[in-house]
């Protein structure tokens, strides 16, 4: 590999080779995990859906009373020159908005802005053939509507779900169920409709692609999904940047439908891989 | 300034001058904002109560599924090469354990140990005399036991302090009062029982101490603290490792006791400094 193969990586400011990216300690991440993200996928140097991310992005900011140091334009360059250097035929960028250096160790500075771009591998034929098992915790995001990178609960469930045999942990609070730490979920009700939670989500851009290319086809919710609306359901699958939709055929001991992946799901996936096509 | 003088602190393994100190952005609290930390003062290159704060701070990394990559004897050792370092009069050291660099940004890597000391200031006079103005949140914190990083309410919040022209947020449940952001808080009922908060709080060291010198003249109860609680009683006040006891002469719109720094509490401050002095 020649060197202009190396990684590239943005950090305040300046693009600098990946593993010199580094952070000051005083950084209000590291003191105080404070900081907003979003994460996007790039096929053949293309970001996809560019401007959905970058709205949430920038709103997350706001809502964390965050300044994002560069306009959209700015970053939109940035972005292109990071891919241009990278040259991954298939990569995922993680784009991080920290409280910046804190003389205090509590007090916002002036912020951090990384970016990041690391190959992606999208979830093989295997996992989209057998489906998900995942377990349930009852917990609700701080800021669910927002992009933070407080994953503490996410993170600390990771042995439980080994330990359950599963894939993933499904939120719920007393019985209505929200998200996963990093997907969105969805269930197929026995009339056909689509339903995905509305409330103390984040509001996946995957998530809204599947809700409009499933509008062309059935009757689709955004409303309450609890439990016991899982018990009933004939489908359900997650949603996410990385994963696309992948089938969820069990819920702790509740096996979904016949517990193989459902038609619909499978529809939808094919819907999406298309629309993604098209993008890139 | 000779340049032993030169702030130093501990990172990975290594001790480095305090501007050098830097962690890489895969680092898990930069990416996922997953870490637990504590926070120490030292007097004349002593440091106070170090056996209770490094029982804490084991016991929160423990729990967060963090493993310390030093025993207690070998980070009591570089705690205290620190501090001949630094030779900081009165200092605080601020000892986090992240997930470490972490290939996946999700999964746990090898903790990276951080141990930073800078120079304190304690509250003056004036404070002491005025006594403090606190607003409330309904927020109740993630892991309330264990000592995390994540500090994300306590952040956002700081504008609305501000806005109210007020010093600090104490956060309740439905009205069962718990703790404020880096605090803990106690009040003194007509009756003259000391009560502070059991439940969903950080068990603060300096809490500890002054339950103990107050239970030396007074009747002391961890127990339930509602709103209303607040609104009967005669003296409140806050505990911290910087702040020590600090009066809190009113919660929202509620004057407490006459409004001034109450008798109960600048006794039990005055306890406490004893006690420091003892300990230094």
């Amino acid at each position: 590999m020649s060197s202009e193969n190396k990684l590239h990586a943005f950090v305040r400011g300046e693009i600098v080779p990946l593993d010199q990216a580094y952070l000051h300690v005083s950084d209000l991440s590291i003191q105080r995990g404070y900081g907003v993200f979003d994460f996007l996928k790039i096929i053949n140097g293309r970001p996809l859906f560019l401007e959905d991310y970058l709205a949430r992005f920038y709103a997350s900011a706001t809502r964390m009373h965050l300044a994002v140091p560069l306009s959209e334009d700015a970053l939109k360059t940035t972005i292109y020159r990071l891919i241009e250097l990278n040259r991954l035929p298939m990569a995922g960028m993680k784009i991080i908005l920290t409280g910046g250096y804190s003389d205090s160790g509590y007090d916002i500075g002036d912020p951090s802005l990384l970016i990041i771009q690391q190959p992606l591998r999208l979830p093989g034929q295997a996992l989209r053939e057998r489906g998900l098992k995942v377990i349930t915790h009852d917990y609700v995001r701080e800021v669910p509507t927002v992009k933070t990178i407080n994953y503490s609960m996410g993170i600390r469930l990771i042995n439980k779900i080994k330990e359950n045999g599963a894939d993933d942990v499904l939120y719920h609070r007393e019985g209505l169920v929200t998200e996963f730490p990093r997907c969105n979920f969805f269930i197929v009700k026995q009339d056909g409709t689509v339903v995905t939670p509305a409330e103390d989500v984040l509001r996946g851009i995957t998530r809204k692609h599947v809700l409009e290319l499933a509008g062309r086809t059935y009757k689709v919710v955004e409303g309450a999904v609890t439990l016991d609306d899982i018990r009933q359901a004939s489908e359900a699958f997650l949603t996410s940047t990385t994963k696309r939709i992948l089938p969820v055929v069990q819920v702790d001991d509740v096996v979904i439908g016949n517990g193989k992946p459902g038609a619909v799901t499978l529809s939808l996936l094919q819907d999406l891989i298309q629309l993604e096509e098209r993008e890139a």
